[in-house]
């Protein structure tokens, strides 16, 4: 007899293999809120894990850690035109405080470039305070009509970098820094997520900027995700909120900005790239959990043996949970580890004792096979970076053999229907643009011939890349 | 001619210098929503070594870090009734998002016991899930109405800790256990502050528990500050949202349980104690500069040199600035860094590197003398141990020596112009306790006669500490 699958199988129901993942592995709940979700220990993990790496990477860029109200007076938003109409429609509002109506209703932060506009507008004095270079990791509300866990969540949590530079060249530099370094190397690195880098169309633009730059993630059904973003605010929240500086040569000049984000929608990105009909698949050099070390049997000496290789494999450096909860039947732990995507599962029963071997179970490449207990130490170090390297791999395969050049707009739409389409922006257009997204296909960067990111629109031999996306 | 002081003194006017000390500091500003902060790099730098630090107390606690919505139907705080009525008062309220009237008024978090529970009630189903130990580090909104930075802010960051047990004893112990482990041993030994621990008289109680243990600390003007609590909810929350779990012996049973909380108010408290007239005093082992290493002139050799005395420290692990802004007076940046309370300054001019020495000030017991470049590397660890030590035995100091035992209330009271009083609780009682609210004096905590912190209010030989309070 068949077993039964634990979850629906991707290629039955994407959306629904997505959701079911998501609830079995323990990562997240729908909030009682619509739209708002519960990140649950095991989903949190690697969310911190995320933190800690992006946060020594965003510090070593310079900016540093601050905090900004959540709540924001409405006539901020207003200042900036296109700002206010991109996300009024999005929009939490308190109108009630200590038991009275407001006088001036205040918004929850969708983003902060306002609040922190108006602080740096009184922190900038001189030349001398630039560049200013800011981060936060907050929370942030956009309302959703269509919310799905991680994707698209009335709340999530974020970093927002907010900067200021003397010149368009160093806020332009800044921004192309942050895109590269800090989003694009975590991403490959350590998230093993093949990205593709490039500039948005005016369509697509963060309300407010003069360019965003983003990185463009396949996912495991051919759809884009749009991973992270990084914007050249050029002057127009400077002007809205009066940021200026005295120059070297005594003149006042409007300060150059930047803004840029990342969010827990990444760990919707993890899971619809690297996980497959047994649940998650963790990149080892993410995960908070990189060995599991089971005891099969409630066995006085299995439980003692796998505490002490728990141990000696901490001791070495690696994350490593013991599960010696014998009380719950060893199958249904180790399908729950499997559904969690730990990488490397350590199997020890009775027997393996005796014999001096365990069962080294890999998620990633799949597989069994009994190995000497002392030599774990030195193997399963070599056996994560195999594994990370796998997983990084299959994503850029993936996105190279679904992605197809094509020459016409009906040839990108239908394309679209299973991966992603190279067009040149120079034949598709504004225009063309439009005409995709009636059928619900986006152009999710421009890209150059030679993988880099276009300086302008229309630079020459520009590509766009257009697919559906979530 | 005296020089004009950099804030207003303490002994002038304490509440003054201490909103002086904030923003020269540059801790933090108002935000533009009354009550509402904007947390400055520096502020909040020290705001993440405190959260570094709690976090892996919390962890080796068996806590787990997860992650709970920010709003909240109305519907779930009016389940527990001590708990709205406590709340109430304070809720911000959202009534419109996505452009519409929501049909029903959400809440934004004051604090999480009941969305938690609604959690707990689904995840929790046998003893085998239990305890359930359950951290979240978030922003919570209190409205305010006389707010002051740190101390009172409508918005605040914190963490809070949800936990359940099978078992009354057992959930007790664990609220003792985050009270002394996490929250007293962190205070004093990496915060520097002298705390008293006991618990909260029925008055002083959380809105919803059966028990509230406290930490106190007294202020540099003898008043004392709520430093964090630690929550006995027995199964006030469980009936509320039924939460239950399947016992061994196959009976459904209430869980018991406890939450905790520790927030941005510590830092309103560290600059309380360890401030004085020059500015603040950083604890070592929480400070994020321990060592400032300043360039007195633009002269190349000295720049070389601070530079390298940087790394040098840096790689002795030690946590270094180096200050090299030579295009701004020396003397203005000491002030600065003292004004921040680096603990250790080492500055650096021509005739110093000559005679291979530098200048040492120390914030902290104050003074500066000449040492050798040279034994920096090994002088500075001890010199910061030095510090640390001191600042506890000074708050420990202020706060034996500020604190008189007293048999009356009208001695109580007067006690409390300047700093605490002990009263026995059996001589004071709610009635005494209602008096003393009345001339603004509230009963801090009940602790014991030897310092541990009773079982009961009623517990032979418990003394009131009584004192005014922020």
């Amino acid at each position: 007899m068949a077993k039964a699958p634990v979850l629906t199988p991707q290629a039955d129901d994407f959306p629904r293999w997505y959701q079911d993942l998501i609830n079995k592995a323990e990562l997240a709940d729908n909030g009682p809120v619509r739209g708002t979700m519960v990140i649950r220990p095991y989903g949190y993990g690697l969310w911190e894990r995320m933190q800690q790496d992006m946060d020594a990477r965003i510090k070593s860029a310079g900016a540093q850690n601050a905090y900004f109200p959540l709540f924001i007076p409405q006539s901020y938003l207003t200042r900036e035109a296109e700002h206010v109409e991109g996300f009024a429609p999005e929009l939490a509002v308190v109108t009630h405080g200590g038991g009275k109506e407001l006088d001036e209703p205040i918004v929850v932060r969708p983003t902060s470039e306002t609040i922190i506009n108006e602080y740096f507008s009184k922190w900038i004095q001189s030349y001398r305070d630039l560049p200013l270079l800011i981060n936060q990791w907050a929370n942030v509300v956009r309302w959703e009509l269509r919310p799905r866990l991680f994707l698209r969540t009335t709340e999530f949590l974020w970093q927002e970098g907010h900067t200021a530079h003397a010149t368009f060249e160093d806020a332009r530099a800044y921004a192309a820094r942050i895109h590269r370094e800090v989003y694009a190397d975590f991403m490959e690195n350590v998230l093993a997520i093949d990205v593709v880098l490039g500039r948005k169309t005016a369509k697509e633009r963060f309300a407010g900027a003069i360019n965003t730059l983003t990185l463009e993630g396949m996912m495991g059904d051919g759809k884009a995700l749009q991973m992270g973003t990084s914007h050249e605010l050029g002057q127009n929240f400077a002007k809205a909120f009066n940021t200026q500086y005295l120059s070297k040569d005594s003149t006042q000049e409007l300060v150059w900005q930047t803004s840029w984000g990342s969010s827990t929608r990444m760990l919707g990105g993890l899971v619809m790239v690297h996980g497959d009909d047994n649940g998650l698949r963790v990149p080892p050099r993410l995960a908070h959990v990189q060995v599991v070390v089971l005891a099969i049997k409630d066995d006085e000496a299995v439980v003692a043996k796998v505490r002490e290789i728990g141990d000696t494999l901490r001791a070495a450096g690696l994350k490593v949970v013991v599960d010696d909860r014998t009380d719950t039947p060893f199958g249904r732990r180790a399908v729950d580890w499997e559904l969690k995507g730990v990488p490397v599962r350590v199997e020890i029963g009775p027997r393996d004792l005796e014999a001096g071997t365990a069962m080294l179970a890999r998620r990633i490449p799949g597989g069994k096979a009994p190995v000497a207990i002392d030599s774990l130490v030195s193997l399963l170090p070599t056996v994560l970076e195999e594994d990370q390297a796998q997983l990084l791999r299959e994503s850029r395969e993936r996105r190279t053999s679904r992605t197809v050049d094509v020459a016409t707009i009906d040839e990108a739409a239908e394309a679209a229907a299973t991966g992603w389409a190279r067009i040149p922006w120079a034949d598709l257009g504004p225009e063309g643009e439009a005409k995709l997204a009636e059928q619900g296909v986006s152009v999710r960067c421009l890209v150059a011939e030679d993988g880099s990111v276009p300086l302008a629109d229309d630079a020459p031999g520009t590509i766009a890349v257009v697919a559906r996306a979530y």
